[in-house]
């Protein structure tokens, strides 16, 4: 399992994964699925990663090492795109091109081809943009009303989310509601684990702002998560119990 | 879509259910899903259904007219079980009844024989016990150490309950968490909705204490939703904005 959640306001962009891949539950791993393609003053591009990890390291070996282009000849990588939209339309490309090659062993092996990933960033001229690519290589995009975009266990998280992010929402607090939905994801989902990965991006910066990885009992997370169960111990007691009596007739 | 909670708690137990149905988007109705089979100092059974709600309405049907134990010969209803596990293996019977009238046609025809159930009650001499059957007809129990159990759209309502409920939680409390619950996922699924029909039992009783619906607009839930939201804000606001900085290599 795989928790992803990106989200896009006014200022700039958050996008967090957490590190934790499992093959049935007793093979588990750590792996990367926050990937950055940076070139200062020009582009920056964040993909995050869910579904199969085959099919996601081999989108992302496609696109960073480049292949070739069937309507130019051309061999173009992820760096190689004048718009956000020609990249989400490349990384779109990718996922079927991988598609071409594996899919249908895959579904004779019983897989299926289970592929999503989250697109971010801003290439010079062009707006800061935020996308949701699905494993067709189709792809929607977040935009000022639903300001923000889950891939993986998405539904743990989306309560905290759909009540607290705006556009207008300043980023280190949409970094930090993020962190709360990924702290509710992981106290339920045991295949969502830390470490976690953190991004943000100032819109028109053309690069990373911060880009850290957060380890298991790092100190500001670890008081983030027993603030934020305290503030939901207080909430929930604060709350007058429920006046209810009597029966309905059966 | 359907959301239901069960929790067990040394005092007794709380259960409510939605009342939304839908087939598609565009074709939505209210129908009970809380059902109460009450025989005062005698019994106390109360079923909770998700799921197809052909194959729901069928079982409980089924339960209520009674049918043919074929091993006895003796026509059953769900009140005439001696104990609250006689009363659930008595539930999964009526489930792989309905399976063996329906449940092929219903494969043919690309449905699936998708139900189920919480059962929680009580029998003179037993324990106050609460079930979760599946479709299949087989069932668990809830017990101290995981006091609740959940049909239907559960992910976004369970971080509060993992969170809140123990077992030593009073009655009212679990009442009030579980509404928490009910209205988080709500938020979240348009599948869920009011009215919610709620019913506790007090341990020992052997009847119902209170069982209300719930409408659209009363004021207690009315309240607890403002509460509930307006205590997240704050506590979200409470917490101090990340102090990370600075990029990890690529």
């Amino acid at each position: 399992m795989t928790y992803c959640v990106g989200v896009l306001v006014q200022e700039g962009l958050v996008l967090i994964a957490d590190t934790r891949t499992n093959a049935g539950i007793d093979n588990v791993a750590i792996y990367k699925k926050l990937h950055v393609f940076e070139q200062p003053g020009e582009r920056i591009v964040a993909l995050a990663t869910a579904g199969n990890l085959a099919i996601s390291q081999a989108v992302v070996s496609l696109m960073t090492d480049g292949w070739e282009n069937p309507d130019t000849g051309h061999v173009e990588t992820i760096y190689d795109h004048p718009t956000m939209f020609k990249t989400a339309q490349y990384v779109g490309r990718s996922i079927r091109e991988v598609y071409r090659i594996d899919g249908k062993n895959l579904e004779q092996s019983a897989g299926s081809f289970d592929v999503a990933m989250l697109l971010a960033g801003q290439v010079a001229g062009g707006r800061l943009r935020l996308f949701m690519v699905y494993s067709a290589g189709n792809f929607i995009e977040a935009a000022e009303d639903t300001p923000f975009l889950q891939i993986g266990e998405h539904k743990y998280g989306k309560p905290i989310l759909d009540r607290a992010i705006k556009f207008t929402t300043p980023i280190p607090d949409a970094f930090k509601i993020s962190l709360i939905s990924m702290d509710s994801t992981m106290r339920s989902n045991l295949g969502v684990g830390m470490p976690i990965d953190a991004l943000t991006i100032r819109r028109d910066s053309l690069e990373r702002d911060i880009h850290v990885r957060i380890e298991p009992g790092e100190p500001y997370f670890h008081d983030l998560r027993e603030r934020w169960s305290a503030a939901l111990r207080a909430a929930h007691t604060a709350i007058p119990v429920p006046p209810y009596h009597g029966k309905e007739p059966l």
